[in-house]
């Protein structure tokens, strides 16, 4: 019977009614089309089918200013950026105004608002975000009940291969997002298990649980997402009140200053200065990472944090590590940045810092992250 | 110093810089518009700013057809739709042909090829599907080697609440979902965690692990993503060979055709069809949802399964439920899932066959979840 026994089961799969039926219609140069698409040279081609339209652009985190894709013949509009670095990066469409995700590409980095695209290209430069043959961690979802909210809010924890099933205790990490993005965007695009999963398999850091709180707080209609106080309070309020004492309730966790790292990128790292020098006893790791402190609100954080500030002894005696990185092409947050470590200094704060090539973008926080995890509870 | 205190935190939040810098524009509709907004009267409204587009449609699983969408003076497009009873549901907009995603609408359904947004409309009939104040449980994104497809693959895993930190060792359920869709696709728009969270909160069923692999297997440019024999032996290979053998290696499960469950929509009730009868001793739960066996196929059915067909006793002792369920307005599901009835009936294959209205949609499967979901592992 071998030979029924193969054509079976091509019969009985195709008659096994498995998708909706769809209607009849004209093919399109749209039914073919591949975007992104990723040359051996690392120039990468987007396409998108829009006959009726009379303009499409580009914006992407690769690009400075947007591009403007040109239309062929068959209606599909089409961009060659120059060959990129291997990284992960991220993209949107305007078609004559609208925003549009690319029909053609799942990869979603999410956010708040809206969302964008998200596209690789592979190679060693992007080894340590990859997803590798390594052993991987897991992300979890959780949900939990926010007093201070009165709300169901979601993050996302990291943890280590081998948490499951083990007895030991591991370090916490707080990993905070940027405005516009939500729990989700660490882990998306900021491919911070992947990161872990990879420094971890190279023996490049020490097993941790990575936790990425929804930094995003309810605020008034039209009140900014950022760059507000109420909001910053209120997350200070439930990172305090809430976020840690969940995460030391329900995981196995060193519950210790020693034991505990915070860093934040832009809106984060104003939640991480707000909430971190005036804890001194909660985080030995600070990172602020394209953000920082304007030259005319120094005076008023040199006066928050005196208790921080006032004592470098004891403040360098805690605290381990504190990281600044920014962008030589972020102007404000470079400027606010190089204030902050000028502040830092003038009190004798241990700091380092650290200025990178490129702007305000995830190609940058993705490095801060591989570089500041390894430092940490060492 | 009461004022002082009161004044630092605005001064210090606004110049904490954390935003990249926007450039400068003229406002427009879009600025300020909502989509989709839901009506008191469970209206639903959708919206997007296009003022130089000559048609935008709008597709979901709440309509049958398109609907077109109305301009008005500013160049928003608007549609409001009829009452929706509160559920969970998605949809797109073509502009001028062009799919696009809401602008203005993060919340996403994602897919293998390209996403929808999805949207809720609030009440008590969604109750069971959203998101309250219960013990909520962990939905694990979860990365693992494949050997059958040489592959990283992902998978969701939802563990209850209580399962970290506990002892017990829990059933597993195995839940497949459809063609055009991944892992993420019953964590997202299928509500699953929530919709276990819910039941476990009122004991309407068993504490249990639900494990949600990917089941779009790898295929040749041109094959079709369902209907495919090469693909379900694929997966069947991948569910048998890696992923229940991960499962019960990484996490506390009863490892025992009692405790198995596996259930699948469309081309996952194609993939449960295919592997539950052909391996009596792995699942006493069987769930065939918008699938079924068309009358060409049925000949080759019975003939692969005889040993499950071909002798009732044995099977009707070992199957402690088979579930089928339909949309009355699937017409080719629908079609073979009554043929599939039929077939089993013939044979005194004890089943239970659920006809729901509506059609081939989320809808549908999400409540065949909750209903399935009470009758496992009793």
């Amino acid at each position: 019977m071998p030979f029924r026994v193969l054509v079976a089961p091509a019969l009985l799969a195709a008659a096994l009614f498995a998708q909706s039926p769809q209607p009849q219609r004209t093919p399109t140069p749209n039914d073919t089309l591949v975007s992104p698409e990723v040359a051996p040279d690392h120039r990468v081609t987007f396409r998108i089918y829009a006959p009726k339209a009379s303009e499409v652009t580009l914006g992407g985190d690769f690009l400075t200013g947007r591009a403007k894709l040109e239309k062929d013949e068959k209606g599909v509009w089409w961009f060659t950026s120059e060959p990129l670095t291997p990284d992960f990066y991220n993209y949107s469409f305007l078609v004559d105004g609208v925003k549009t995700l690319d029909p053609k590409n799942p990869q979603i980095k999410p956010g708040t608002t809206s969302n964008d695209n998200m596209f690789e290209v592979p190679g060693p430069e992007a080894a340590f975000e990859d997803t590798l043959p390594v052993p991987h961690g897991e992300v979890r979802i959780v949900w939990y009940q926010s007093s201070t909210l009165d709300a169901m809010r979601s993050m996302r924890i990291y943890t280590p291969p081998g948490y499951d099933g083990g007895t030991a205790r591991y370090p916490v990490f707080y990993l905070l997002h940027g405005g516009g993005d939500d729990d989700a965007g660490w882990s998306t695009m900021g491919r911070a298990g992947f990161i872990l999963d990879n420094l971890l398999a190279a023996k490049k850091a020490k097993p941790m649980i990575v936790v990425m709180p929804n930094g995003s707080m309810p605020r008034p209609a039209g009140a900014p997402a950022v760059g507000n106080a109420g909001a910053q309070d209120k997350f200070a309020d439930e990172l305090l009140k809430n976020i840690i004492p969940y995460v030391e309730k329900n995981y196995r966790v060193l519950a210790n200053r020693e034991n505990r790292a915070i860093a934040g990128l832009s809106m984060g790292g104003g939640q991480t200065l707000r909430v971190a020098p005036r804890n001194p006893d909660l985080f030995a790791y600070i990172g602020v990472w394209s953000a920082g402190v304007s030259a005319q609100a120094t005076a008023s954080f040199e006066e928050l944090n005196s208790a921080f500030l006032d004592h470098p002894e004891k403040t360098n005696r805690s605290v381990k590590v504190l990281w600044i990185g920014v962008g030589e092409k972020d102007p404000l947050a470079n400027t606010s940045s190089k204030n902050l470590v000028a502040v830092l200094n003038r009190h004798g704060i241990k700091n380092e810092f650290h200025e990178s090539p490129g702007a305000h973008t995830w190609i940058n926080w993705r490095h801060y992250l591989n570089d500041y995890a390894q430092l940490l509870f060492r």
